[in-house]
């Protein structure tokens, strides 16, 4: 055993000092001490890179350790972990390989950069000889990537799905709990900080979708194009979708869904907002927690809760993610193979297929605001059978607007394809006065 | 960064071959090719140790690996790692300590073992320069031991509580759902192999007080003795005190509680059947399930659920340790750090007071089966303000027995001490058919 050199410091570049990146600071001072004991290793934040150093910030910028050049912070031979909290993915992508290719640790929250550039990030980390590790980036403070990397080695995973979004989760909770619309609630996020000025990459998916990505590959080895998953967000749910749901004990939930079939070698991934029944578990995860159910084949369905976002529950993250690199640096070798990762389905990789969003099949509900006129629910029928879209049930009942009627279809498992034409050619119906809302019926237990 | 060399190989020792050893030699082969490749060595479990060769089971013993000397074993140097599922503290803590003390990597889901030769355990790994890893020993499948020392190794664990015993939780959850008797439940549980012949570990509380155990050192640094954990089971809990419940929106289950002052330095464990609200999440992880609550200063409160025990969950961690020991091995650091574990209070544990169960503070629920006569009300509240126990609500209704009453009772916050007083008080009154029911009630949000 080798001997303990408790004031070795390890010195870590910080690129960003927004939210996260001051959140790591505060909390890594607080838990100093304790960190270094436990490690035998001392962390410091070295250097610091910020945009702009006059910029107004909660916490003071520590004047002596900042640069504007994240680059000087890359190549810097003196700081083997470069902890990256820039977001975007222009600059922080660059930064990243090019410490990455120098063989360093790079420690990120940035999922929309590892989504969207996983396969050239791994393959730098790969040639050069660095790690990359990314805690941060799935669920907030929940250890996930741990658990999916390590902690559940032993497993292959027929089924992962959760609710990764805050914001979104939060928004809808609100809208049920409170009987609200989108629109005021949505104010109330921004108010309060939960959501962004601009919601888009939120609420319609989309940092869901990469989210989902990251989650894929480490379960699959595979990286999942944007495009290929099935992306829909939660903008038009309203009450009235609710109130349908509570009468048949269902919740709605904007759900990233993972789906391998191990027989067929076939992998799908998506991102819908899904009614599911409220016994689960899941169902019952509210505000900006997320809840992600991870279905591996020899330890069964375990479930995973905590908050999605915020300063402190990623800082949380990337503190652990730092550690993880101090041991890495003192071992030689990294725990935790991301580098190996594209190789846990071993000579499968070449067969896997990848599910098409259009062929994805499920059960889903339909709400229509149509005219209130005799021959509309004949149409509206006629459209669906022409999809090939079976119907198993109809609810009409009064619309909020005039001369109008609110149609609540359900379906029989049907593909994506087919219900996504059928509600294009309803949309297109002049008896149809209102985009169709499409959501998705949960077929799982947990 | 090093070449791979695929081809090597790591042999592990395993001592016992009952359902868990059995488990992780089917899974570990079945997993092989991933693993190898995924590790970068091969994981071969090279020798078997076992008392009883001829003893029938269900997988067939590879006879050429068999030994009945578990020592031969522990001081194999070709046997890097040795996975002790014999069970029992009494061999199994003589082949833990003789292999740590010999550098080796010792992987154990032996919660007993841990739980009341902590100290010398972890004493012997850190003179030997061996290491510990015992993922299995909690939470079954879910990987919390990693969370807790590796995940959040950010955050100060002011509450950590869950349902750690899954034979316990199988039978409340049915008691519960069908209104059932204990006893019947339980000889179900005993047919179907929920529950051990000798049923008293997991009924009475010692199994969920050695898991507790486990999670107060890691969270906390600190062994706490078994005599100083307040511990109660479920044998006397009745229907009637589930119609109680139910009536009051609550369920029953038995908890594990690690709460720590950190402003008094205070540290208390307990495990007791408790009344919790049932919208909380964990009033609804039912049957086998395990659910553990974590909550951090920084991450916020975390909460895992999965499979508690049984032959494939327990498996799975069992394996995860395997393929961290590797790791260990081929880097020649532990990323784990159990020898460091002690020292994450670091400059505190001199400090670390444990508060023993007569000094926890709570409120409680009694209920008490009396006979139908006049002053029997006053002589129970007498027996309880004597003893400073506050009345927080009394509801008296008819009991099955005849001539009788039962009464049910629902205290401000008493400490352990008086609750427990004024229990041996009322038992040995005459009007006090039988022995009283004691219920902590929760005042935890999750």
């Amino acid at each position: 055993m080798t001997a303990r050199v408790y004031r070795k410091t390890m010195k870590i570049g910080l690129c960003g000092f927004g939210v996260v990146g001051q959140g790591v600071w505060k909390h890594l001072n607080q838990r100093r001490r304790e960190l270094d004991k436990r490690l035998g290793v001392s962390l410091e934040i070295a250097r610091i890179a910020v945009r702009d150093p006059a910029k107004e910030r909660k916490l003071p910028l520590p004047r002596k350790l900042v640069t504007t050049d994240p680059f000087s912070i890359a190549v810097d031979p003196e700081i083997p972990i470069v902890c990256e909290l820039m977001g975007g993915t222009d600059v922080a992508r660059e930064i990243t390989l090019t410490a990455l290719r120098a063989g360093k640790i790079v420690v990120t929250a940035n999922k929309a950069l590892l989504s969207e550039f996983g396969p050239e990030i791994f393959e730098a980390a790969r040639t050069g000889g660095g790690h990359i590790l990314f805690e941060a980036s799935v669920g907030g403070g929940i250890p996930i990537i741990k658990a999916l990397r390590e902690g559940l080695v032993a497993n292959r995973f027929r089924l992962i799905y959760g609710i990764l979004n805050g914001t979104c989760n939060y928004i809808l909770t609100r809208m049920e709990n409170e009987d609200l619309n989108y629109t005021d609630v949505l104010a109330d996020a921004k108010r309060l900080g939960y959501a962004e000025a601009d919601e888009s990459l939120d609420v319609d998916g989309w940092d869901s979708a990469h989210k989902a990505s990251i989650l894929a590959f480490l379960a699959h080895g595979t990286w999942v194009r944007l495009e290929d998953i099935g992306v829909d967000g939660i903008r038009r749910i309203s009450p009235s979708d609710f109130a349908f749901a509570r009468s048949f004990g269902l919740r709605i939930k904007l759900l990233s869904v993972i789906a391998r079939n191990f027989e067929s070698n076939d992998l799908s991934v998506s991102v819908r907002p899904m009614l599911l029944p409220e016994r689960l578990v899941l169902a019952n995860v509210n505000e900006v927690y997320n809840g992600i159910c991870v279905a591996g084949d020899v330890v069964g369905t375990t479930l995973y809760i905590g908050r999605g976002a915020g300063q402190d529950a990623t800082a949380s993250a990337v503190i652990g993610d730092l550690a993880d690199a101090a041991l890495v640096l003192l071992g030689g070798k990294s725990p935790l193979l991301p580098d190996d990762a594209p190789s846990i389905v071993s000579g499968e990789e070449d067969r896997l297929r990848i599910t098409l969003p259009e062929n994805q099949e499920s059960r889903f509900y339909l709400r229509l605001t149509v005219k209130d006129a005799s021959g509309v629910l004949a149409r509206v029928s006629a459209s669906m059978a022409s999809n090939r879209v079976s119907i198993a049930s109809v609810l009409q009942s009064e619309s909020d607007l005039p001369d109008c009627a609110s149609l609540i279809l359900t379906t029989h498992r049907t593909n994506e394809k087919a219900i996504q034409d059928t509600a294009n050619d309803l949309k297109a119906m002049s008896v149809v006065v209102e985009d169709p809302v499409l959501l998705q019926i949960a077929e799982f237990e947990d």
